[in-house]
């Protein structure tokens, strides 16, 4: 990872918005500007320097992860010892990011600086770091797309594996411990397995339930890997299907592949929420499709760019989304089909090939 | 779980705090008050009434989950339909928690209100509804109690099962998968297993290191069941150890021990932690202590109290805390014992009655 480079370009992004330096305290934001992967960090980025602030668990860690950073060990909390050199450097405008910082935060950073550059100190900010994050770079793409192949296997796994009377949480177990066994330092998320008419709830986590004789199975996972997030969604039939289980299915899949044939940059988040909603609306089942078309994924699970109607956002090579619309209708049964995929210079590469024809086992 | 209750405490302690009501935002603070457990949520809490603001994707199972609490399914995010509600109903003070309010979120919060009700409607407040879950209530403890027992059988499983040459990760994935056969709806936190030098590092999450032939393997982990989190940590040795090894090892087990006998009501945080931490002072380990004695439990696997050195909270019947020092000695070897300890009458009961005397594997 080019921490180096992260580093400079997140001093030029401070400068771009009038202050001196930021202050950064959202973990995904550490980690991508220096490497540290601990719990409890404050970093500091002033001039194209960065200076992280942890705590005594961490002494050996953050050395070895944060290799080209000053790392500075403190019994206080991180983010005052950070306030405290902010003013000892001379620093007199920072930025923080508004979105991940609470009131209370703020509270007690201003508390950490002497009255005199109190009142000028702190610049609310968005979330700048997060949205260098956005777009990925070659080291990234990399794990992301080693992450997604990771999950595509889990899934096929899945395929002979799934069958009636099976519980949702030995689904996940099974799916989750083969995670392990193929390096996930963990689940992207809880694994959502819903079957039956709990395939009717989009975010429906595994529980005790039996997989039904007859019936969708909705599995939506991710792995993490090397500390990058993977998320994709497939849903199956369990016995033979109703025919309007089927067209729903294929009505889902048609959004989905129209939504992901829309990916360019240059469009529009809105635009490619737009191509999965057109397709449901045409067959009335729009009203049906509860949630937004998907969401980057990188450091974190739900990262920016947000893919939902009327988002201007405009996407740009190297983003890394979701496509994941899905139709679900309450005491009957639902479904969604989830890829990643990555914009490229001239439309958008899917990351997780996995079948999304009609399965039924 | 008496919601009913809760709503009432927390409209008794918004009085206390001189405002007319609350609004929550912090997930599991939303889920104790109602039993909502989706991912997007805002509560508004006024005169003993509770109204949750949330999404298509959850009209079924926010319905289902918070029965005694009107639902309101909203297309514009849950926060801003929680002001817009706050200020039909003609609420003029209503508090917050600042710990768990972003600055963002507190602009959008009041750009959801016209300009004449803004400037006096929102008091920043601590965390209230987090400072009433810190006391458990004997539902909550039956709860946390069979989910740290889950967390005793997966310790007495892995005892037999644990040995030189299985990596980290494989060891994590074993006794994940153990835990979802036994109902976990997932796991408190990542899983710790550091093992060999890495036993040095208090957070060492697995990684594909090998446990080695001689040396210390720490497990430190938890499950959720029903919402509630466990978390225990136990140390073993793999071969025969020399020496200076168990002497440490003895030396945090009796700081872990004369912990938990100092738990009591009316003992304060900072005496339990000193009761840990003066053992080790007198052994000259304390330097390597380099985290706190523990914390509360519960919801989030990490509440109130903090169990810290000078800490002046009281502790309480009914709070279930952490006790769990360590001794970490860079570049060589560490170790954590710990247990969950239920305050109760007249002392502390430890919930997690696994094995703490030394185990040689």
């Amino acid at each position: 990872m080019n921490f180096s480079l992260r580093k400079k370009r997140a001093s030029a992004a401070a400068k771009a918005a009038g202050v001196d330096g930021m202050l950064v305290t959202h973990l995904p934001d550490v980690r991508y500007l220096c490497g540290f992967t601990g719990s409890n960090a404050a970093l500091v980025s002033v001039g194209g320097r960065a200076t992280l602030f942890t705590d005594g668990r961490y002494t050996v860690q953050a050395r070895a992860e944060a290799a080209g950073t000053k790392v500075v060990i403190t019994k206080k909390p991180a983010v005052v010892a950070a306030c405290e050199w902010l003013e000892a450097a001379g620093v007199k405008r920072c930025g923080f990011d508004a979105t991940h910082t609470t009131v209370t935060a703020l509270e007690t950073m201003r508390k950490a600086l002497s009255t005199k550059v109190r009142r000028g100190m702190f610049v609310a900010l968005g979330p700048v770091v997060a949205g260098m994050r956005e777009v990925k770079d070659a080291d990234e793409i990399n794990l992301i797309r080693t992450a997604a192949l990771v999950g595509c296997d889990l899934f096929e796994g899945m395929l002979t594996y799934l069958e009636a009377g099976l519980t949702e949480t030995e689904v996940a177990a099974t799916l989750e411990y083969a995670a392990r066994l193929a390096g996930a330092e963990g689940m992207s998320f809880d694994t959502i397995v819903a079957s039956g008419e709990r395939s009717a709830l989009p975010h429906g986590r595994a529980t005790r339930a039996k997989l039904p004789k007859q019936g969708f199975v909705t599995l939506d996972f991710g792995v993490i890997l090397d500390g990058y997030c993977s998320d994709m969604t497939r849903t199956v039939h369990l016995g033979k299907a109703p025919p309007d289980e089927r067209d729903v299915y294929d009505s889902v899949l048609e959004a989905q592949e129209a939504a992901v044939a829309a990916v360019a940059p240059g469009v529009t988040a809105g635009e490619v929420d737009e191509a999965a909603r057109s397709v449901l609306r045409r067959v009335k089942l729009d009203k049906y499709f509860s949630h937004s078309t998907g969401h980057g994924v990188g450091l974190e699970i739900h990262e920016g760019p947000r893919l939902a109607a009327k988002q201007t956002q405009v996407l740009e090579q190297g983003m890394v989304i979701t496509i994941e619309p899905g139709v679900y209708m309450p005491g009957r049964f639902g479904l969604r089909i989830e890829d990643m995929v990555l914009v490229t210079a001239d439309g958008g590469e899917v990351l997780t090939p996995s079948v999304k024809a009609w399965v039924e086992l």
